[in-house]
C-alpha cells in the first residue's frame, strides 16, 4: 500500500463519510466504519443510525458525531448533507437488504458516491435500475464484497490474468457457514423475513458472495446453472442451502455449494480454480496461504508481501510478509480503493488502474442474475438454466 | 489391532492367496501384495502375471513364487489351484475393469473367496450377477474400496453411528486428482477403451470410491442424484470430471465433485459430513487427522489410536497414536478384516462384528447403480434421477 | 470488544495523540497510526516525523496534520503540545531504540501518558529509570509487546489463570525470521549501530518479544539462564541469533531461540507451553488457531470468538469466529487498552481490570533484564546465570 | 521403489530373519516384524520372544513359527540357527537396551548379520566395541532410527547434498512426546530401572533419534554442546526432558529440545534446518509434506513422489505421489535397504549406494558420543562440552 495517502494528496482532505445504518447491535455497522478509519482516506460526519430520533442521537454520540449531523432516517440524512456546505461527500449503506436499493438510488439521484452492502437489490429489476443509476450518474459505487479485497485473492486473480494457470477449466466454491444450524430464528429478525432478506437468505447473504469470488478470480462469468435451492434445518422457512452446478464461459465447469446450516463450521468460504498449467487454493480462514500447485513442480505458497506477489496483491497489504491481515484490512481495501477513485473523479483525474478492482454496480447486477437462475432451476428440477 | 493372528489362531496356518494380475508395471498389484503381506494372513502361493506365459513364469520368481504356480491365464490359475490340495483359498482380482465381473463369477463358483478391486463390473448387470453368486455361494466377497480401510474413517463412521452428528444433513465429498491434466493416452492403455475401463472412466476410477466413501460414513444411501459428467480436457474422449448434487435417505441434501483433470493436484479425496449437533472432516492427503466441530464447543482433533478412539478404530490401527499410518495400512485393513472372515466362514465360527466393515458386493453393486443413474441424469440435462 | 467507545463515552471526545517519529519509510510508523485509529479512541493531533523541519511538516501534511504541530524534534513538540489547552494527552514513540529512553523520561516529567515501542531501553539503567518515572508521575506507560494483543494469545493466558493447563511445565518459544539472512546492512541503519539498536540486535529486537510473550501466557519469570549468542552470517557485526535454556519460577523448564538469518522464514513466532493436563500450542503466522491438547482427551481447537473463548480474548476480537483478525488488530489492542486506562485514569475511574493486561513498564524491565543476563551467560561459556 | 525384488534377484530367495525380543506386549516388536514382511526381503523363521521356553514356544506358533525354531534364549536361539543349514542369516534385536549390546556382539561374532533397535549401547565403551566388532566382522549393522527412512526425510537430505540450501547455518530439532506426562511408572518396567534402560532415558529414547536425524539431513556433526538434562514430572527417577544448544561442524548453531513429558502431544518430532540459500522444515506427524522455503522466491512443498523428488526419495517410496506412506514404511525402508546391502554382501556385490543410507554402527557410535557429552555439560552448570 502506497505511504502516502492519495485522498489527502489529491482531495487536501479525508472524503466526508455518512452511514446508513449500523446502529446499535449491528455487527457489520461496526465493521464499515473501522474499514473506513484504516487508511484514514474517511472521516464520519453523519449518520443515521436508528429510526427513532432520539435513539439515533445517542448513538450517533456514541461514535463522536455532533448531535445536528445524527439522523432519524436516510432520507433526512441525505436531503440534509446534500445541502451543507461541508456535508457528506459518500453514502455508506449498511441496512437491512430491502433498503439497498431506494436508499442507493436516492443517494446516487442527489449525487452521492455509494458505497453499499451487499446484495445490491432483491430482485431483478431493482438492480438494473441501480445499475443505470450509476452509469447515468457517473458515481462511484462499491458493493462490499469484502473477501476480494483480500491480497491473496487479488494474487490469484493477478495470477490468472498473468496466465501462470493457462486456460480455466474447473472451479470449486464452498461458502459453509454454521451459524443457522440450530432451528429458530436469526439474531437479526429482517433476514428471516422474505419480503426484506431477499428470495433466498443463503444466496443473499452468502451465495453472492462465492459467485463474486469466482468470478473475480477467473474473469469469467457464469453461464448456465443447473441447482437446488432448499432447508434442510427442520421447521425453518427460508433457505439454508444450495448446490449448483456451473458451466462458465469458454467452457470451464464447476461446483458452487454454499449452507448456513453447517453445526460447528464457522466461516468456511474456499476456492480451487484450475487451469491447464496448474492450481490455485485459497481458504478464507487462513487467509494469508495461497497455495499454487504447477503442473510438474512443487506446489507453492504465496504470503502476502512474500516472494512473487504481484502489484495487485502488493498494494492490498499493509504491512511485511509473515504479519497476517485479516477480514478488517480486507475490507478496508475496498474502502481505500473506492476512495481513491472518488478521489481521483472529484478531482477529475484518472485513478490508478489498480485501484479499480473493487465490486461495482455491474458485479452486484450480476450477483442478482444469478440468483435469479439457480432459483429458476431449482424450481424446474434442476435443469440447466442460462444466466 | 489385535497382537495376536486370529487367522493363524482359527486355521493354524495363513491362508493361501492367488493373484490374477498386478504384473510388472503395475502399480496396484505391488499394492494388493504389500497389504496381503503387511498382516501375515495370507502367503502368497500362486499368480497370473501376464498372459504370456514366459513372463509371467519371470514376473512370478521375481515374486518368490515357483514356475508351476505362475500361470498364463486367470481361468488356467483357478482351474489348477481348485484342484490342488495345497491350493489357494482366495482369489485376488487387480485386472482391467472389465476382467472383474468374469474373474470373480468363474472363481465363486470354483468356492473361492475373492477379494477383488474396484469397481465390480462395468454394467449394471454384471454387478447383479457378481451379488447373486455371492449371495449363492456364501463366500466372502471383499471390494477394494481401501479408503473406508483409513483408522480415522471408521473411526467417522462409528461416531456418525454412535450419534456423535445427531441426524444427518449435508454432505460434501470431492475426489479430485492431477493425473489427467494432460492431454494424451492413461498411463495405462485399457483405461482409455470404454469397452474395458467402462462407461466413464472418472466416475469408475475414483466416482465410486467417493460414492463409497460418503455411504460408509454416513450409513445413508443416495437416492437421488441431479449429475453432469463431461470432458474437460481437449481432444479426451472419456469423462474426466463430474458433478453431482445429491438426495440421499432421510432428506439429507450432499454434493460430489470429481475430476481427474486438476493440473497440480494429487490425490484429494475429502468428507465433510454434517448433523444437527456437528460436522466432521477428513482428507486423504492428511489421513491422520479427522476434525470434528460440535455445536457450540472447540474444534475436536482425533488421531488414530489418540484419546475418543472408537473400537472400530481402535482394530484398524497398529501402533501408538502420532505415528502415522498410510495408504498401504488402509488397504491392508481390508485384507485383514476380509482374512478374518474368510477364517472364520472356513472354520464355521462367528466373526468378530467389527472385521466386516469391508466393502462387500452389495456395496459394489450400489456403486455401479450410482454411475449408472449420474449418467442418465448428465444425459437428460441435469434433472433429478432417481438412483 | 464492546460496542460503546469507552474513551468517548468517558471522555466525551477521542484521546489525542502526538507520534513522535514514524516519519516517511518507516513500517512500524504506519502501524502505530492505523493501531491507534482503528478502534476511533485516539485522534492523531501533532507529530515530529523528522528532524528537517521542511520534511517534518511535509510528511505531516501527508497525514492531514496542521503545519503547525509538525515538529522539527520530539522535544519541542512535546514542550508546545504541553503548553496547549487542546495539546495532547498522550505521547506515542516509535523511533531508534537509543531514544525510547529519553523521549519517555521527557515525555512523563511533562505529564504525558506514554505508548512506546519495545525495547524500553538499551540499558539495564535506563530502564530502571523510566521505570520509576512512571511509578512516580501515575501515568500509563503502554510498551508496545503487540504479539500479546492476538485475542489467542489472551485467550492463551486466560486458560492458564484458569488451570486449564495445571501446573506450568515446559515452555519452548521461537522466533524465526529471515530478514536478515543475506549479508550486508540492516534496510535501516540505526540497527547496526550497537549505540543506537542496543547491545544485541536480535535480542532487542526479537528476543524481547519472545520472552515477553512466555511470561505473558504462563504468568511466571524466568530465574535462570544458559545461553548462546551471536552471529552467524558472515561479515556481520550485530547478534543474528540466540539459543537460551530456562529455568522458570516455580521450576518449569524452557527453552527459546531466535533468529533473523533463517533464509525464507518469514514471521515464525511460535510458543507451546505444557503443564501437567495439557499443552498449549500457538504460531503467529496463524494466529486465528490456538490448540489446545489436553491430557487424556481429544485436542482442541480455539478460535478468536469461538466456543470456549474467556473473556479477557473475548473483549480482544471485534467479530465473529471465522472471519480473521491479524498483526493489526493485535496491535489496536494495546492502544484500545492503553486509551481506556488512560481515560479512566484522566476522569478519576477504576478502569475495567481486563483493560490492563497490555504491557506495562515492569514488563519492559524484566525484559532488559533478562537481555543483559542472557549476554552475561553467553559471555561465560553458557553457564547457568541468574536474570 | 523397483519393482523387482533386488533380494530374491541377487540371492534367489527371501534372507532369513531371527528375532530376539518382541514377544507378546512389545509394541516395537510387531513394528519390526511387518517392517521386515512389507517389501517381502524376508522371511522371519526363528524367534527369541520369551525367556519361559514355553511361551516362547506359545508366542511363536502365534507369528506360525514351528516350535523347534522358537528358542528360550537370545543365546538358544544363535547358536542353533548358526549350525542349521538352512538357518538365520539376519539376526533382528529389539529387546530391553542393556542387551543390545552382548546380543549384538555374539550374533556379529557368529557371523551374522544385525539390525538392531536403538540406542546401539548403554554406555560409550560398548558402543565402541559394537562398532570395531562390526568392522571386523564385515557384516551389515543397521541401527533402527527408523526415522531417516521417511522419503522426505531422506529427499531433505538429498537437497541439502544437491547444495539448494547453501551453507548450513542453523538447527532446530525437537522430540516431544507426552507418553511421560503423568507420574508413576513407565508402561515397560525396564524403561524406569537405570542399569537396563541407560543412564538418561529420554536421551536413549529418543535424545538419540533427534541427534540422528538432524546428522543424517544436514551431513554435519555435532562438535559442542551445552546443556540440561532433568526430570520434570513430580516423583520420576529417570530424565524426561533434555535441552541443548549444539555449536556444528562448520560453525552451524543449533538447539535441540526433548522431552516426554508434555501433557497430550503426540509424537512431535520436528526438524528445521536453514542454510544460506534456504530453509528446510518437516515434521514426523505430517510426514508426507516437506517445506522449503527459498530465499526470495514462494516456499515449496515436497511430497513423496511428488514434482522434484530425488533419486534417494524416490527409491524410499512404493506409490504415487498424494497417496501417504507412514511409520511402518519408513521403517521398512531401513529393512528393505539393509536387505540389499546384505544380499549384496552375501552375493559378493556391489549394492546400489542409494542402499546404504540406514543408520549404521557409527551412527550408534556417534549417538552414545552426543548422550555422554549432553550429561556431562548438564552435570556441570550447562557449560560447553567437547563431543
Amino acid at each position: 500500500m502506497p505511504q502516502t495517502n492519495p485522498v489527502i494528496h489529491m482531495l487536501g482532505r479525508r472524503l466526508r463519510l455518512a452511514a446508513i445504518g449500523g446502529g446499535p447491535g449491528s455487527f457489520i455497522g461496526a465493521m464499515h466504519r473501522q474499514a473506513a478509519r484504516l487508511d484514514d482516506r474517511f472521516e464520519l460526519v453523519a449518520a443515521a443510525l436508528s429510526s427513532d430520533p432520539d435513539k439515533s442521537r445517542a448513538a450517533g454520540a456514541d461514535l463522536g458525531l455532533p448531535a445536528d449531523r445524527s439522523y432519524g432516517t436516510a432520507y433526512a440524512l441525505m436531503e440534509a448533507e446534500a445541502m451543507r456546505a461541508d456535508g457528506a461527500d459518500v453514502v455508506a449503506i449498511m441496512t437491512p437488504n430491502d433498503s439497498h436499493h431506494p436508499y442507493a438510488m436516492h443517494a446516487l439521484k442527489l449525487g452521492f458516491d455509494v458505497i453499499c452492502d451487499k446484495p445490491m437489490a432483491n430482485t431483478l429489476a431493482q438492480a438494473q435500475e441501480v445499475c443505470a443509476q450509476v452509469a447515468h450518474s457517473q458515481r462511484v459505487y462499491c458493493l462490499t464484497h469484502n473477501y476480494t479485497g483480500y491480497p491473496l485473492v487479488r494474487q490469484a486473480k493477478a495470477m490468472v490474468q498473468a496466465g501462470h494457470l493457462g486456460d480455466i477449466r474447473l472451479v470449486q466454491v464452498e461458502y459453509v457457514q454454521g451459524g443457522r444450524a440450530k432451528p429458530g430464528p436469526s439474531r437479526t429478525a429482517w433476514k428471516d423475513d422474505v419480503s426484506r432478506g431477499g428470495p433466498s437468505l443463503v444466496l443473499g447473504d452468502i451465495g453472492t458472495h462465492a459467485h463474486n469470488l469466482l468470478r473475480f478470480i477467473t474473469g469469467l462469468e457464469v453461464e448456465q446453472v443447473a441447482a437446488e435451492v432448499g432447508t434442510i434445518v427442520p421447521t425453518r422457512q427460508t433457505h439454508d442451502y444450495a448446490g449448483v452446478l456451473l458451466r462458465m464461459q469458454g467452457g470451464a465447469r464447476g461446483n458452487l455449494w454454499v449452507t448456513q446450516a453447517a453445526a460447528g463450521v464457522e466461516n468456511s468460504l474456499r476456492i480451487r480454480v484450475s487451469g491447464s498449467l496448474g492450481t490455485l487454493e485459497w481458504a478464507q480462514e487462513s487467509p494469508q496461504i495461497l497455495s499454487f500447485k504447477p503442473l510438474g513442480a512443487p506446489a507453492q505458497t504465496y504470503t502476502p508481501n512474500g516472494p512473487g506477489t504481484l502489484p495487485l496483491a502488493a498494494r492490498s497489504s499493509r504491512i511485511a510478509s509473515g504479519h497476517p491481515e485479516g477480514f478488517h484490512e480486507a475490507f478496508a481495501n475496498l474502502y481505500a480503493d473506492a476512495a481513491e477513485a472518488i478521489a481521483a473523479r472529484r478531482c477529475g483525474l484518472a485513478p490508478d488502474p489498480l485501484a479499480l478492482y473493487f465490486p461495482n454496480a455491474t458485479d452486484g447486477l450480476l450477483g442478482v442474475q444469478f440468483v435469479t437462475a439457480v432459483l429458476q432451476s431449482s424450481a424446474q428440477q434442476g435443469v440447466w438454466t442460462t444466466v
